[in-house]
């Protein structure tokens, strides 16, 4: 007889070796003797309020550890979490949701269980699946369920988005082969030949033929795992180096050839001119979305610009199949003669973020959010992660000049307000396994009142997990990014008035957790140095007031000012 | 020119007709536009915390008024609504879900936009909201958008189903023509002729043959429309009547022949002899999935049977199609000779729901799950709105005996944990506009502390709105109904340990507003005596602490035993 172990640890085990420590989710009836294997395989159950704000904070696990999983119950678990899993899918995450569904029996025998519509039908829900994940697979047969589990896994490493997995309660406990786990899942090598060679042949070329050339870095470079790669690149060549606010806090923003994101209309015109004058443009990790893109007022001139995707490369016209960025670029940096580039010996002074000190501001005058994000820049330290929810915080978290080895978390494409807080206790619980033991950085969310209340009782997580986080509530009264949008003075934009300090204690904390009203620069400045704040343990919390039409320099500000002018002149 | 209004205008006008008061939702970038028309509109604007709350509100919104409406934002709103539109449809809450979608330009041009994977596809999310809704429309063409709008409307009343209507922001201020808002919409009338006086002459035969007859009803008489029919029928026929869970409130429960729900397998043995001994039984409303059957030990014999349903009645092997039972049951009304059936004098006496006053508690002990919901039966009065959350409250709602006039609601199908609480939200604003100006009935609601979790942010609509709810809050320190099914000791059944009184404050209400505590019976007492609970105004809260291995009476209380028999044995 081969060995043979349950399914439900083939699974975890799977999950073990791909470097998840913890599994977010919630019980529900479906899952539970799943459950049972979860600790004893080594990982930590989270246990999240919801499935929801579960499924952020696995989107946010994913980005820092580089996969993540998620259970959840049949039916109404997996549908409460499919927006995350929306999301995931929209910004590239590795999410792996595991579902328990009802016995096969019960499936088979078109039972009118629970947690269906009563009419016999079980496969509704994956069908709506299909639409959000990159793979499926709906276990049934422990013959062939080894080999379904380790297709998704290396789909949802391959594409890093998520993938869905049915576990009917009845095959949990099933034996199945253990073979295939002694060897440990690989992503498939791309096929490395002439075309290919000809390709970088061909970039190599147009390299060495230009004479302004710069680089643009976007954020799929974190899923496609060449960060450093491109660090390397950016280091070797010395050109000038953007981002957009997807790629933001991927790359050191210390060295003098980095300039921060580039931001298209709203860009100084010195900066604007360079970045458009350039006549070659090395691309990356493309990821276009009008939120990501000023509204495509940032995108490169496509005729000069070279593409590089996960499945090709493209020059204007040219089209270079099969060439996977990751490959590309480990070939150009073995081959890249730096004698044969330019080398810039200056350039125009460009565009960098700089922090604002608190004595920079009008110490008794009210925060605002031309300077607050530059002040809070200052209380960011290497190692931390900083969180900048949809709302006027993620577009002022781009604006924040960030040390090296700082993570970023701001509003790409997907932009479920509500998805920074779960996030935060996703991001800060892969922080601290990724610390291993040392005193983990701090995950810093700045977050807006309104999506402060879509998910907030994923406090009580961070509380129960005792996660190093540092909140900064924004109180405007409402959703200012809406306002900015439409209606600046409707009603709809209010929401209900809370006490948020009040949050800590009421969601289980220690009653001397450490919290803090500012309402001017002053008080912020004070804050900010307060030593509880900067270095306490577990959750503390800032309301920070500002304006209710207040917002940061560019498309919002852009936008509310549009609306007052036909106000006025109305 | 035939006169015309603005499409948003038109919409809103229809829901208005209909008899919505308020439209539920949350605001977003691509429905700001359409919310500017809500108010002017007469509706007002609830204004939630997030969208899937939202979507439980405004189905627990329609089961009060007959309809509700649920406004959010494409892609990520209505997204984050998915699961409470599936519970609508698996339990029939008439629920208009309109979703603010981008420009016709913007998805014609297949613009890189925000709220979507980037990549073009603007028909993904339609494509997953067809799985859960009754008819769609996406709303493309002024010219025939009045008419598009009028067939979803009378599909989402004829089943009580939830419907799905696509706006684009760029047509909602396109004028359409008015002409067909003259004439309210209507449901279409079945053909009636001789098949249909056939079968009700079958259906009459049976009861005068009849001579043990009874009636059971099933909660889908509410979505039919049926439910004062019924009355009279149950009062008319004088049959012993018996209900499931789902219908349990609908009709009155204080005449003689009234046995509450009839519970299967865990039912007197006496009540299961009359019960099964029936020759003939008339089922209104079937909707038996197993929770709402007691695992299908509640389901009468299929052979004496005869069940009626939307579209047909069935006895035995005979089936009349396309007679709905709403004109069934108006038919046989209308012709049933009373001299003609049986009419008992006296039948054995059978289970009814009785209240334990707190008299007949002990005290000064802790307060037990056997007696703890008959005593808050006591506390109900006519008007009011009870709802007992999925979890031990749900069962223990089961066994309250009603005054009349009081709406229940308890776990039937989709017993997504999570639902009440914004449900009661829904609920006690459409219960304040049915009451037009007079004190309306309070919502009382049942809920654990696992359940409470899930969507605690709709606390602040409810402050926000002034609305009359008392909720008791059951600290039993984790999910006791999973406990029950699996894993009574195990972690991921605990839940994060939150200070449950403080939400009142946290979530912005009145800092005096009444909360209490009661461990004992003697506190529980106390508790329901006080004035300020009983007719206070706004939101009241109780935390009632009970044992974390205890449940109702019932298959809980089973599962549970099983499980420490199997503990024992091991």
């Amino acid at each position: 007889m081969a060995p043979t172990l349950k399914l439900a640890e083939y699974l975890l085990q799977r999950l073990v070796q791909l470097g998840i420590g913890s599994v977010h989710g919630v019980p529900g009836d479906f899952n539970l003797t799943l459950l049972d294997y979860v600790e004893p395989a080594g990982l930590s159950w989270v246990g999240n309020a919801n499935e929801l704000n579960a499924g952020y904070a696995a989107d946010a696990y994913a980005r820092i550890k580089g996969i993540s999983a998620l259970i959840t119950t049949f039916g109404v678990g997996e549908l409460s979490a499919i927006n995350a899993i929306a999301g995931a899918y929209a910004e590239r995450a590795a999410l792996v949701h595991i579902v328990g569904t009802p016995p096969r029996a019960t499936q088979d025998g078109r039972v009118l269980i629970h947690h269906t519509f009563a009419d016999g039908n079980f496969i509704r829900f994956s069908q709506m699946s299909k639409h959000v994940t990159v793979a499926q697979a709906s276990l049934r047969d422990p013959s062939t369920a080894p080999e379904q589990i380790d297709q998704v896994l290396v789909q949802c490493l391959l594409h890093s988005r998520p993938v869905y997995i049915e576990v009917p309660v009845d095959l949990v406990g099933v034996p199945v082969l253990s073979e295939r786990l002694q060897k440990k899942l690989e992503l498939p090598e791309p096929v490395w030949g002439s075309l290919q060679e000809n390709a970088i042949e061909a970039v190599l070329e147009k390299m060495h033929a230009a004479n302004q050339p710069i680089i643009l870095v976007d954020g799929e470079i974190r899923a496609m795992g060449i960060v450093t790669e491109l660090q390397d690149l950016t280091k070797k060549t010395g050109w000038p180096t953007w981002t957009t606010g997807f790629a933001k806090g991927l790359l050191d923003e210390t060295p003098s050839n980095f300039h921060g994101i580039y931001r298209g209309k709203w860009e100084e015109k010195v900066t604007r001119d360079f970045f458009q004058g350039a006549d070659v443009v090395l691309c990356f990790g493309a990821h276009f979305s009008t939120t990501n893109s000023w509204g495509g007022t940032s995108l490169p001139n496509s005729t000069r610009t070279i593409f590089f995707s996960d499945t090709e490369i493209r020059m204007g016209s040219q089209i270079f199949r099969d060439v996977p960025q990751r490959q590309a670029l480990s070939a150009l940096l073995r081959t890249l003669d730096t004698d044969r580039i330019q080398r810039y010996e200056d350039y125009p002074k460009l565009h960098q973020d700089l922090t604002v000190s608190i004595q920079e501001t009008d110490q008794s005058g009210p925060i605002t959010q031309d300077k607050a994000w530059k002040v809070l820049a200052t209380f960011v330290r290497e190692g931390d992660i900083v969180m900048g929810e949809t709302g006027t915080p993620g577009y002022g978290a781009r604006e924040m000049r960030l040390p090296p080895n700082t993570r970023l978390f701001t509003p790409v494409t997907w932009l479920s307000i509500g998805y920074m807080l779960p996030a935060a206790q996703g991001a800060a619980l892969a922080q601290r396994e990724r610390s291993a033991g040392k005193k983990a950085g701090r995950t810093i969310l700045l977050i807006g009142d309104g999506s402060f209340q879509m998910t907030v009782q994923e406090l009580g997580t961070i509380i129960k997990e005792n996660l190093n986080v540092v909140i900064f509530l924004i109180n405007n009264d409402g959703y200012t990014i809406e306002r900015c949008i439409h209606g600046v003075d409707e009603k709809y934009n209010d929401v209900a008035r809370w006490r948020y300090l009040e949050a800590l204690s009421f969601f289980g904390g220690d009653k001397g957790a450490y919290t803090a009203t500012a309402r001017t620069f002053g008080e912020l400045g004070e804050v900010l140095a307060d030593e509880r704040l900067s270095n306490g343990e577990g959750v503390r919390m800032v309301e920070v007031f500002m304006g209710k039409e207040d917002a940061p320099e560019g498309p919002l500000k852009d936008l509310i000012e549009a609306q007052r002018a036909k106000k006025k002149h109305a």
